[in-house]
């Protein structure tokens, strides 16, 4: 479905977005003469280069192609044939990658359930009692997203006290930052102060839902496990042949803060979003909004008016509660008519 | 590393080439306003009827991001747990996806020796001895590669003889069509003649290597086996969410016949390679010149010179056999200039 | 170690009994001449007979080695590459079989929180919303254990209603029936009428834990599933090349309803357990006994003065309970020392 | 399929054979009260001890249930997620496991042809060139047969090269001795000569093949790999829980050399065979006769003629050639029989 000029922005997801211009036209630099395949390229090298600027000099990058498969590459770093990796119930691993991390790994999810999608210390403390039992999987990694699923963000702190807790219990953490963007412009921190510092082992960096066409990072912090990672995205199907166009992509984004200023603007949009609906009777938040995800609470009747003409999902329809995801290109006027509409919903349910 | 501009046009894999303006066209003409994402979008439906338009109404057509993605996504399809792939020993699947198709489908690969990359119906019919035992792996997919990685092809007849061959022992036909506009343009024919008209099950349509950024067809004839795709693809990270930049490049490759000028150009270029050494004394070609790619035997020495100015591959160092290729934007000059260079070299050494 | 005469009976688990005399004169029996290997002997003929006189003339018998690989196999049977196993977080699948759902399956476990262990029609339903969800794991079996890991038991009814569920789902229904004797000596009936009658497509019929060496079966009712278990069977590892000597293990207990007997005898066991412990202060059932576990709660300092002289098991340890398994050799007399033993414990605590 | 004592002496598999009455008995002592399951038991400590005694102090002993598990076991240990086995094209592994090398470990087997079934360092060496180059499966384990699959032997002295052209190449090397004993017989040394002493790195010691009822053990002498056994053999279905009856037996084998004494016969009776047909016109031996198997080149007439009486294997049908083992309890008479009735043959064809 084209969703033409004649229909409203979407709500749906950030990846309903397009690309960045910056984005475009460094792909379009990219297209330049002949350039080694998988890798070999100056482009790539001027990524990698980025990546350690921006996540210290001990970090490695190493491109892929989409989300989950910086999920599985990352992941099989740090597993083994009878490992275990301890995550929330919600996460996107668990729920969102067809069964990948079990058939691609072999591994098993330690699921916990938890309030506005984030871990805690003690949760991983709980699951560790049969490390050493032959008969059960080995929790090895923990995995947490950042942002989360529900769109609540780990602050520093928090990160340091899941890494401490990991590693004091023999465990790796790992992060999947699909949003990690939107997390370290919500703190408005350096990425570098919410991964690396903070004691992150292996973790992603999302491009593709902060305005690129396709791009994700995979960033290793620990050196011994860097070594397994050409292999491993090679066989696990993220490897570009014609990578400059990818590692194009993500340079543009750590150029002059480019990922900052798109994940900011984004969640703004979901804050000014958050503001409109303090006000709208029978509507209300279902989670903090700390990033570009607004979850809120409203009766089935406005969401079933509201999707004749917007999209977005339902994230929990038996308890009436819908997601409003924002993207780099979402205007405040987007955000003003969707709740101009959302007020009208409301007042005739 | 970036082969600028005083650096000659590569040799080493049609994967150096960059992307072609008409594609990259494409894929900025599909960043307009939002889309759904993973596949909902007009562009993919835009894709999926040019796939019908050019492989036949029984043809499924779906996007993936390269060319190991679309084997192990097609593969997937027909193989369950203790079954095997009968497939040349020089096959990418064997040799150059990393040991995907053993991990990720958990199948043996029966290798075959071959004469110039190329399966023969009688290699099906002597291993199909075992089917019925349960301490073997049953062979139950015949995999053939078009152009095959010795850039020979399978004229229409030949693929059918094998389709006959596997379909009435049981097993189904798979093309690794990473180069299969190139073998369509050997032989002048339409795309179907070489793949759904000659019994081929399951085949992937080649994108990269044939001027786009990265994107490649898995194509179904076998109506019975597509509900699995989408499920496979996910799972297999082969996804892409921004899918209309995916979809985009493929329609524009099959749009007038975008895909056959390209190949069909490259193949002028590597005869026009081949036509070029058969007056230099010492070198000689090591493979039918059928396709894209010009294997020559020749001298270390010779080779050892070219390689100081020239990016290309050796095959079977010990034979002396190096392998060059051709691509869309390989000039008449570059030929010339590397026959040149070629024709000093073997006359010094 | 050596539990000798001595040692009092153990009540950790049916796996610390030896054989029962009936089986080891199987096996001895079986100790003549040759016999063809891998199943095609006179003995897997008997075995397979009584296979089909027990369940039914729809059923299929398969010898293996031991519990976890009657369930892998069984499972085998009715999963593809992106399904998921609905089933009771305490499943020993999921808790104790060191992740080979995972790892050899390559599927997700759908594990649901129970009240005694047991599983209800509502679970499955609540389970299928995203049937056709590519980014989802499919719900493909339900898999129930019988007697459950809490020791407690699925009525015929409560079967067939499970299997409605999930049949009209669309899903099949698996049995871990490592102590399917057990049940069907609670119930009073026959082993059929809680598997094959009551609609479980695939079940294990366990043998090791009721008195044989090591021997289970896995039974198929559905016939179009057969074809596979031979190939599963051999490439999960759990084809015995001299299988005559499984066979006859699984033949004496489907002789003269041994099955029944040593079941039986161990149900009595456990019930004169419970019964016992009904007037002692402090110590109360954690769960209904309807097979031969019995699940108490009980001070922690009681419980560490009776493991100076028994092996049991601490089942959840920060919540007091403790699980005491009998055996088809535990005599009443063992279970009266042990009750003397507990009742002194509890009086001195 | 019994084998009555009307019947001859099978000659198609050592796997035809019963148990020895020795071990039948340890199997029966075994019986005596109750023992902690899963390894923890006084036969299993015993078993370990033994171990330690003929393969030297640095060795430790695993119990399982079969061959190719004890493969699958054994090789895990060594196998990350992107390797390769270096093996013989006839290995066990690679022909008659039904694939589990491909999917339980998920590597590729580097298959390599040979005479008389032995690898050579050579053939180690051609097949590293692909080491560090993320396309390609990463070489990490180099696995041979003793006895191998054709009947030969690899002396000390062979085995040393090997592993020496292993190591040298950073891989390790694994031994499948399934009939180890025969080898160790052929050559009248001890176990360790041609195992640890020789620089395997991890083996199995087969018991099936040599008079266990089902028995083997995986032994690793480097001690940085044991860590892992028992979770991988719980995981692959390889744990016994009644693990005091598989250990007894392994003990009763290694005591009082019961192993070589039955391996040393069947390889006599194999001789004695061997021996018989060698003034038979038209019959020929195919392999050298190392151990207990006779591989014979006859004409089709004269197998067919045999066959009606005898149980025997074609092994290459097309070639003639067949194969006839012994067993620990193959009498003199029975090959004189045997031979008598191919001599017979053999004059009418």
């Amino acid at each position: 479905m084209l969703i033409d000029s004649t229909y409203p922005k979407s709500f749906a997801s950030d990846n309903h977005a397009g690309v960045h211009p910056d984005i475009l036209d460094a792909i379009a630099a990219a297209n330049h003469g002949d350039a080694p395949a998988y890798g070999d390229d100056s482009w790539t090298a001027t990524f990698e280069g980025k990546i350690k600027e921006v996540f210290g000099p001990g970090a490695e990058g190493f491109a892929v192609l989409n989300g989950a498969g910086a999920n599985m590459v990352g992941l099989a770093l740090m597993l083994g044939r009878y490992d275990a990796i301890v995550c929330a119930d919600s996460a996107h691993i668990a729920t969102h990658e067809a069964g990948a991390a079990e058939r691609l790994l072999g591994v098993k999810l330690m699921t916990v359930p938890t309030e506005h999608g984030k871990l805690h210390p003690d949760d991983i403390r709980a699951r560790v009692g049969g490390i050493g039992n032959p008969h059960e999987s080995q929790p090895t990694v923990v995995s947490i997203s950042q942002a989360t699923e529900l769109g609540t963000c780990y602050s520093p702190d928090e990160i340091a006290a899941l890494a401490e807790a990991a590693h004091s219990a023999g465990l790796r953490l790992h992060m999947d930052g699909a949003r990690l963007a939107n997390a370290a412009a919500y703190f408005d921190c350096d990425l570098k102060t919410i991964t690396t510092d903070a004691g992150v082992d292996v973790f992603s960096f999302g491009g593709t839902k902060n305005g690129a066409l396709a791009a994700e990072a995979v960033v290793v912090s620990d050196p011994s496990l860097t070594d397994a990672v050409p292999f491993l995205r090679r066989q696990s199907l993220q490897l570009a042949s014609k990578m400059r166009f990818i590692s194009a992509q993500l340079s543009a984004l750590l150029t002059d803060d480019l990922w900052r200023r798109n994940a900011a603007h984004a969640n703004q949009m979901a804050a000014r979003l958050a503001d409109g609906i303090a006000d709208i009777a029978g509507v209300s938040l279902a989670q903090p909004v700390q990033s570009n995800a607004v979850f809120a609470t409203l009766p089935p009747a406005v969401a079933k008016t509201l999707l004749r003409r917007y999209l977005f999902h339902h994230w929990d329809e038996s308890a009436g509660v819908v997601r409003w995801m924002t993207a780099f290109d979402t205007a405040p006027e987007h955000v003003d008519d969707f709740l101009d509409d959302l007020r009208k919903a409301a007042a005739s349910a």
